[in-house]
């Protein structure tokens, strides 16, 4: 498990998994989400009171490798590096099951930042990524 | 089957089921939801656009009975009952499955409405069962 | 908050918000089972694997009342006291804002055993509850 | 809208959206995998009935451009195309939304097949496949 900018460790929950006894593949989005989210959290800001000032950070793509299913009672590392690349904000994320530290899933999620209803140069993505340095 | 004042079809969707092969309970709480919102569009009103009037009905108590379990390819019909009981709008809701008509969860759900983060006397919810008759 | 036999401590995710900007109703159930599965891992049992060797626990009816909206940002405190009840594992449950201490939910969750389908008189709940003491 | 090789009509629930005020993007994940799964059962196979066989259809790589945001009360159309490649069954996706027929997402989803535990070489897939003609 390499180095990473920024992780948190969650544990799966039952209701994640669907027939076939693994996690549904959409809730690996939903953990990228979160894991996002708590690095916004850990740089001072939050997701939803951006949205009250009308500052609303949009998924403009998202990109996922599965390699290996979760299961019940399992938990799981999920991590991330960020950077801009143009207007966008560009997440790579890693997500390690904690028991032996086998890569479970990798994606990419693309962010574009709209402000008051109109696309932003992602200034505000600049402004938040200074507060890593 | 007896009869409701309304009622939709919906089908099961895959990743509604968890590891037990059947349908997670509180995605009955998810159709109880999407059907009560399409009662409310069938009569004139939608959801969505209430919240950003600044109108909120809020869930304030469920009650569900779960009868028969809902599998992978199970359609179902989702009916429900509407009374205004003082201050509230309560639904009185019933999940068959279509194949045989078999009950497989009876809810009931209380409802209050806040009003510019104000809670009312259910004056809108009146308003609403007028259209019905 | 008062004391209770099993709790954890878990942070809002915000796909778990709708449109209204807070926790959606049926994501409270999904707070609620998890802690139950929680719990019973605690015990050194995983619902998972119950289910596997032909063990599994239905829920046979909830009742939630919701007291206060949770929000972006915030984390709860996800309590139970659990007692059998004839046939059934009878689950108090209590979601608390973890910031001041609020109430946000309180559940009552009833639970049938199901041994290789057909329905228990609840011997492996028992079984299950002596390990508490 | 162009011709695809299957569609069905989805109405948006408003639980699918979050604080936003727009469907959450793992729902779109969602919404594919469901469509797959109504494509398979058009072809008079069932997923859940495979997965009881043995037989489990493993997404392995998905990705996902997000176009337009939808919300509550949109109705959608979502279509796939469909090819073997290599060992893969390839899935091309499209949610348009209904109102008007802008294109919402626009995915790829891979998957592999394993029966009884071991990775196949598709030939499951291939007579999926000739039920088409």
């Amino acid at each position: 498990m390499k180095e990473h900018q920024f992780k948190i460790q969650l544990k799966v929950r039952d209701y994640e998994c669907d027939l076939q006894g693994v996690v549904n593949n959409a809730n690996y989005q939903h953990y990228m989400e979160h894991t996002r989210h708590e690095f916004l959290e850990s740089l001072g800001e939050n997701f939803g009171a951006w949205h009250e000032q009308g500052l609303d950070a949009f998924v403009s793509s998202v990109s996922i490798q599965y390699k290996q299913s979760l299961r019940s009672g399992d938990s799981i590392i999920s991590c991330l590096d960020v950077e801009k690349v143009g207007i966008k904000l560009v997440f790579i994320q890693y997500i390690y099951r904690l028991s032996d530290g086998v890569l479970a899933a990798k994606g990419k999620v693309e962010n574009v930042m709209v402000k008051d209803g109109k696309l932003t140069r992602g200034e505000d993505f600049e402004a938040l990524l200074n507060k890593l340095k």
